[in-house]
């Protein structure tokens, strides 16, 4: 996971420029046209932008989705159907946008950020969605490898229920809001891991556990950075003077705006724990220290002495001339003295120590 | 206790749709009606939502309170008899969600946290109470094991005072305001709590205090990521432009907020104490192990040139042909002399210790 | 110093029900009644609040002031006597209020903290000052054990001069004037209280330092608390739309906004300085820890070689067969060569400890 | 890199005095004019601003480059040419200005900070780009050594096309997108230093990576100082009142705004990225200390106890009159005992540190 | 520098009251009337204020700087001669003030801070400049020891230019745009400082460095507290409703807002500088206690294994009839040997510590 993910035009270059990237996904690009009103229901996928054409000039709801890394032919050509505008399509080539609402007079332009999660939770890539919604169509483009709205698809197709009977407002709608709900699951997953890692730490503080509390601050900062603007754009959507978004649907953005601020409620909450383990870690290490400290204290101070006494009793003074030449050595119950002289000194030594609460 | 506790339906599924939970808490449903005006009063356990309808058409004040995990259906038919938003029962079954106010036109949907304590502070749950609020009618739900509401229903139910003549809003504040209070029963137990924790952390900072510590802090986190929202939906409701308050009652919804305010303060004073508490651990922790490295260097200094002395005179030199060869081991007074050397270096040590304010 | 002293009603209790408080601070109830024009003052001791009735239907100001804990009969006759709304006389009786300010049409309700500083500032109380003022009353509630507004008699008894000629809103602005000039001299003794302390950390952090400053630290937190809240009160006296205080007098509610201002100030000012004073105790002792190890390293890697060295010959090779048996023991010079090594050994550490700059 | 680069006048200058520069940057001043319509263009380089004065009164636009330090009797002939305010001029002179947008009635001064690298990210430098904008000319400025905006300058003069056609705001835009955009390359350089710093602190925790961190510290402390203020100024110069911005062109002042608000983002993760690997840092150097503990702590207390057991057979007790004085020494197994002893005391420590994790 | 320097008046004390200072700071007073129109000019010192009376009946502007410790009398002429506000007045005395803006209808009462450096930058002192401005007066105080406006006066003076035909608000907006200027010299300083400080601090961290950290920390704080509100204040100068600052010298107020804000912009950049400079601190003090536990870890753990291997051949078994008792001793090449497994010894230890790159 390297620190910089933004794509980005050579200074200078005019704006509106559609380049190709250097650095593609490698994901096929795949056009999926869905065309329907609340009795019909027709969908197709495209070789080429200008096969829609004709479904335009019907009154159904066309919606437009391209997965996978859009080509700047392709924008252009879309561009031109649609009448979308150069700085929106420059957005949606350099991904890694800021999620925002801009408001070109007859259609909205957003960029969402939506989080997709690897095989484990390290593998998290935020993927940027990007949508216009007119009057009767909806254009989206998502760079990822898998698409992620075939449940409204599903929606679509099986029951003619409020998505088919609603306009492009409503299909927009379900769009983010699938988009953001993924940050659910995916928060659910991370709380799983602290409540695992928290045990860990508590025990057994490893230089691989302070690695795995960095890689979850980087993702919980890669969140927060990313999904703090969405409370800003559904705000505004939820505002919306545009005319695109109609008043009765307004309930439906206010309640994807309450389930966005509930996920950066969880990514707050989660970075405050994320800290709140580091702390743990680093008592538990210093805890370690401290035990170390004490066990190597314990055995240094009781023995230290100990050596001095046995040493003492090393010394070869001749003591055959003297009798200050160390006449202990001559005593008949020497050894044992020193003996109970060193089981003294242990036992004083043991005693203070659990004075002290050391022991 | 878990990181995550928050109920939600997979992305992608239709707003509004109330599904089964998997996890239900296991408490059986009761649904309690309470009805009267000033002068009457009635209170019986439905076993379905349909047995009120009869109380509906009156003009008396209906409450009903459905306390444990709500089922579906159940709600389904609450929701046809009173007329509620399908997005807001959608919040009443995904609990766990932030409190809020949102206004339906003709009436008010309430989300409110609710810190039911258990034996010990650690067992802190916080409750989703949901309240819906209409011109005569409250229907409110409250997941936990146990009703908080017998105070309210005793007041209706003995004296006849300020309670029964007032509107659905009075009734309402009354349950939000009990809600709100026991915040501060809860925050004086965690003040003693403290109170007992900072004398023992000065004195014997252990790895269970400081587990303990931990506990407080992701306590005070949770209490302040459902309480604070608080204060924004008093602010709401002390300024409400429904229509559902009505003016004279304003000044008791602002009585709640200030309480809510005095509750966030509290909390925020306690996680500061927290921080301070940890503070405390942390340089107690220190303190110990400066003073075991103290003891270490005081007894390894004092000993390590001692035990080199008696380890000079413990060489085996050869004196028998050189006069070189450790003539103070012949010596009369050799031993006595190298116990003086030995007490002049302890006496040098332990005053350079004590000059350094070690000893 | 507990950390929770905050008085409330059970959950669940009526609004404004005035119950006998548990705690009893145990000060003896004092009802003192001050009724003054500009040209006539009279000063009494109430045994019952009925007694001033009869300076009610003067034109008079009357200003009534009950000293210590005030108990509920008291309290419902001076809320009869004046109008006083049974939801401020609640917060009267419930001390530990937040500073603040209640507009009830005729009549304000002010809450305020007054700091009482004991004999070492590890006493501080924070009492709460709760006045009600009218169009020709004013009366005040302080719990504490003495009456802090003997200065405020002594001015109106004296000299007539403006204090007489204005009305309460004037007198108003004296009670909680000197209420919020009590925190200068606060703060110049715990400034004091710094200096000395600040001088000492960088000699000798000992645990009771630490002490202090944690109860510093909870002091300014205590303060900090009570007295933000107090901004806000005094902008609403400031901009006050109540009618109670006069335009002429709003002037000296800028200055009382003014000193609460530079009260926070200093407060906020004292804080970062008491963060700044534990880095500095960290420091101190973490040099102290430092310099112990230096000098345990240092005896310790001198004498550890040497005692190897003058364990080497302590052994005891039998050398009476094989030249190859430490043949140094039997060296002429063998012993004063030992000590020329050991001598060497001892140079060479001390000039590496000295390019280390450990010596 | 210093710590404060502001250039700024002696207190008490009367406002508007242009002194010469006591630090000048030695860059030899270059005045470039480049004058266009739709279908005109010309470009030349000026030796006196007064050659301008003929490009004044056509129809086209002038934009007026000065590369270099400017000289204080250049910035006046300007002055007077353009009609620039004489506080607009000192803040030219005094580099090291915040950005900031200032509008004089018929014109706006504009000042953005450019960010030139050097060869490594610790070169970097922030230019002070000063531009004048009127109905019909820009005046821009930039004390750098090199001119950083050829990329405009050929815009302008191979194709004819947006740039050509649109006004002085328009080119305005090209000038500060371009500066803006210079953050992209910039931060993302920055995060890849980032990346390789990550992998060699978890490893090898230097000091030469502490050093670098600081000075990455100090680059995002700088970088964020002076892009901060940008947001700001391009906030204003979307919303312009001034009439100098005609509303066509908004739309991409959005845009700039929007990449502004994009490199605070970048910019403020990177910074918390730099706390984070400080963390880390910290956390391996006190893992290497602990490691370094427990090996001192295992070989110490392994052999402490090891010595003194040999120690204890080292004394000299005279065992020729007493059965008490070491009897062992004359076992016949007694030193295969001792080594056995030796081993368990060994085999116990070790598997009592196993037990403890140490080993 | 003491942590606690504002005058106040004793609380309870009637407002307004002009009392004598305790503590005067000993400088004498000096009063001095500048008086001018755009051809005249006349300057000098008074004994009583009372003198300047006949300067106030003409249409010329008055100056009168009051430099020094005014006392009470002076105060109360002055006020009675420009009719100034005694809670105006009370604040000039006081000094110690936060800067503010008051509006007292027909003149401005505005206290600025004026940093004032010593001989080192430890010096620091904050002086109070409290200035009035009516429609053709200013009359300002600064207790100082030294008069800062001597370039004001010599510009008036001097050249009869902009300074002299302006009214008063422009002479006021002379004072106060050099006191705010004083800000740069005086970072620069202390920006000088610490980058001096900054390379100290990598090679040798002591307790001198720490305490000057801590002085800088306790610069900045009182820096910032007081020149933080300076910008509440000019913004409100700019925004000035008064009618005592014309709109045409509105462009000045806005200038020195910006000062304001890019010496508060330099403060808090210095602040997160000392931040900083504490943590290398602290990083340069761990680094150094690492490499002596490093030292003491290689020394220890290579000579108390080869202590304890001499130690064992220093036993006195008694080899005369038991083969098993040390028969090594009395090999023909056993001294020789065990210095091989010595020697082994260490080049294992030293291998293994090359190995964990500690040597």
């Amino acid at each position: 996971m390297a620190h910089f993910h933004k794509r980005y035009h050579t200074p200078g270059t005019a704006p509106g420029t559609l380049h190709q990237q250097d650095k593609t996904t490698g994901v096929p690009l795949k056009i999926s046209l869905t065309d329907y009103t609340a009795s019909d229901f027709s969908e197709l996928v495209l070789a080429e932008p200008e096969e829609c054409r004709a479904h335009l000039e019907s009154d159904s709801l066309t919606w437009i989705h391209v997965q996978g890394d859009a080509a700047p032919d392709t924008l252009r050509q879309l561009g031109k159907l649609f009448g979308l505008h150069h700085l929106a399509l420059e957005d949606v080539i350099n991904t890694g946008q800021r999620p925002k609402v801009d408001d070109y007079n007859d259609q909205l332009f957003v960029v969402m950020a939506h989080p997709v999660m690897g095989a484990d939770s390290s593998d998290l890539e935020m993927e940027q969605l990007s949508v216009f919604v007119g009057q009767n169509f909806v254009v989206s483009f998502h760079p990822g490898a898998s698409d992620p709205f075939d449940p409204i698809r599903t929606r679509l197709r099986d029951h003619s229920g409020r998505l088919r009977e609603r306009g492009a407002d409503y299909l927009f709608y379900a769009l983010i809001d699938l988009v953001i709900d993924e940050g659910f699951p995916l928060l659910e997953r991370i709380g799983d891991e602290m409540d695992l890692l928290e045990e860990r730490l508590f025990d057994t503080p490893t230089r691989a556990s302070m690695q795995e509390l960095h890689r979850l601050k980087r993702t919980m900062l890669l969140l927060r950075r990313k999904l703090w603007p969405q409370r800003e754009v559904l705000n505004n959507l939820v505002r919306d003077e545009s005319g695109i978004i109609v008043a009765e649907n307004s309930v439906y953005f206010r309640d994807c705006y309450d389930h966005t601020i509930q996920i950066i409620d969880l990514i707050e909450t989660s970075r405050e724990t994320v800290t709140s383990l580091m702390d743990i870690y680093h008592s538990s290490v210093s805890n370690r220290l401290n035990e170390i400290m004490r066990v190597l204290t314990i055995i240094a101070t009781i023995f230290i002495p100990l050596t001095f006494i046995v040493g003492v009793y090393g010394m070869n003074f001749d003591n055959s001339d003297s009798p200050w030449a160390m006449p202990e050595l001559r005593w008949y119950y020497g050894y044992p003295l020193v003996w109970i002289l060193m089981i003294g000194v242990l036992v004083g030594m043991a005693s203070y120590f659990r004075r002290k609460k050391w022991l």
